[in-house]
């Protein structure tokens, strides 16, 4: 018989991604093993985060402010808006430290199969921020998947008119990787946009 | 350019065992997505239970109880007193129904190595617990790992001159399980502890 409040726990932390009901209950227990330091600050923030963020309506970035703090932010180069498909994407980018324009998260991919077409998505806006005078140039920074590629088409076939520069993220040998482990495709590509040295 | 708010979370999160950096920031993003369903509940459960979780004074059961529900249901047999080492070997027996004693929590194992005595764990409280007069039996469910064993062979030093009956759990093949791939020393103990059919 486990208490009411601790079973609840568990089948909380179940619905967690990557944890099942074993896991689960061993992150119950080191969560109650470090009820001071660990279990009521996450509390807190988890409360923190649902009563707080919100999705940008400009861009569709997550939040405690709206216009988000990207989109407000001066320093950042108004002329550049990089495309991705979702807000780890985003975060993704940030990390790198080496974009310093704005983004546009589409919020998915399209997908006929699953029904998800062009309004599904945020294009309409992309569409609409695209042909702002200010935004010189669109960086397509959709993953290299089927739907990523399918995106990219199409968005690049509708921004075909608008007077702005569409580039993509280069495909080629990851930074420390070793060719041998590298699928075709990949190798393929790298050959392809080989530079000079 | 994560926000304040997201940061602290995924650090937090990466904390529990089992999540990395990496895992964090994905479960961040699944809890953000389900704010009202998931996100929501997790932060006031979080914070129920770390408010009125505590450590049953009696057997070392975590309950929002103390003495915890098990320690005060009449329904249970106080003849039968149940050793574990931790609440998680409490939960996996509860889970199973086949116990209706009580328990004893020692909170770990003796070792000498890390330097933990009897007086560490709540080898005390078991020893006083086990001398009164309604105590029959005492079951010891540690583990079949050195210290769950030479913890074992402690208490039943401990416990020789007392008038209870001292158990442990049974050594053999689990239910299921194929004997090619078993170790040594589990099938040992099955064919010697084989019983008539």
């Amino acid at each position: 018989m486990i208490g009411p409040e601790i079973d609840r726990l568990i089948q909380l932390l179940a619905k967690l991604p990557g944890l099942g009901p074993r896991s689960a209950r061993r992150v119950a227990l080191h969560l109650i093993k470090r009820r001071d330091s660990l279990m009521a600050p996450l509390g807190a923030a988890l409360a923190e985060a649902a009563a707080g963020i919100r999705t940008c309506s400009v861009c569709g970035n997550l939040d405690s402010a709206d216009p988000c703090h990207i989109c407000t932010d001066d320093r950042r180069d108004p002329s550049l808006l990089c495309v991705v498909e979702e807000v780890g994407d985003l975060w993704a980018l940030e990390r790198t430290g080496a974009f310093k324009g704005r983004y546009h998260v589409l919020g998915g991919t399209l997908s006929a199969l699953e029904g998800v077409g062009p309004d599904d998505l945020a294009i309409p806006g992309l569409l609409e921020r695209a042909a702002r005078p200010e935004v010189r140039e669109v960086i397509l920074a959709l993953n290299a998947t089927v739907g990523g590629q399918t995106t990219a088409h199409y968005i690049s076939d509708r921004l075909a008119h608008c007077d702005v520069i569409l580039t993509r993220l280069a495909h080629g040998v990851p930074v420390g990787g070793e060719l041998d482990y590298l699928d075709d495709g990949t190798l393929t590509a790298a050959l392809r946009a080989r530079r000079n040295v």
